[in-house]
């Protein structure tokens, strides 16, 4: 399979480690875009959060935690920001789940929440259709 | 505490609710930004994913999960966003844990990824200060 995330683990393309344990590795985003843009993936390969089985999933939630609480404790930043595209029609453009942590800091000039006009839903209509039944 | 998810909680303020179990609940935004905006909190105060516990942060990301399962291959999406902002520097809002969901259909007209002009980051220098040491 050619995936390139599965590359960076199997370490035959370089990456910018920041934590690695036996299931997850974490590593900058070469997208230059945030300071400290972070990737935090599974060894293991799945698509995304759908197809990703719960053991895989929760050791990348868990390690998302960690470098979390690392970049606020440890690191000087005052918060974070944590994204996950699954789905080409959600934006994912890598095909192996991988979470997006970015550090923040007060008056870093970045603005990540999608502003978006409001419309006219009907939240009680949709929460009907949406609903888990137990 | 005056916290208006933890009333949400408690049914003391209404909410459209998508699913319910003893640690977690998700109910739709009342932004009615984007279709199907989903929020899923603990039922247990916490601010954020740094000061959350172990336990109850696995629960909001299980639940997390679940409802994005239930989005995919029972509703009619083809895949979703996930967002959180924990830290005020970070745009966080409302000081009580919450994982964003964003439901994602081909041609939805949405775009959740901030676009940001790159930068010139030297990542193995970044990489080398937040590195987590082993």
């Amino acid at each position: 399979m050619d995936c390139i995330f599965c590359k960076i683990v199997k370490k035959e393309i370089p990456s910018n480690i920041i934590y690695e344990d036996d299931k997850t590795l974490a590593f900058l985003d070469i997208a230059n875009d945030f300071y400290g843009h972070t990737l935090v993936i599974p060894k293991k390969h799945c698509e995304n959060l759908i197809d990703c089985d719960k053991r895989t999933y929760n050791a990348v939630m868990n390690t998302v935690k960690k470098i979390s609480e690392h970049y606020v404790q440890n690191c000087g930043f005052a918060g974070v920001n944590i994204i996950n595209a699954s789905g080409k029609e959600a934006e994912q453009s890598v095909f192996h789940l991988h979470i997006h942590i970015i550090p923040r800091k007060k008056d870093d000039g970045y603005k990540i929440w999608p502003v978006k006009d409001k419309e006219s839903f009907d939240n009680k209509k949709i929460a009907n259709k949406l609903r888990i039944k137990g």
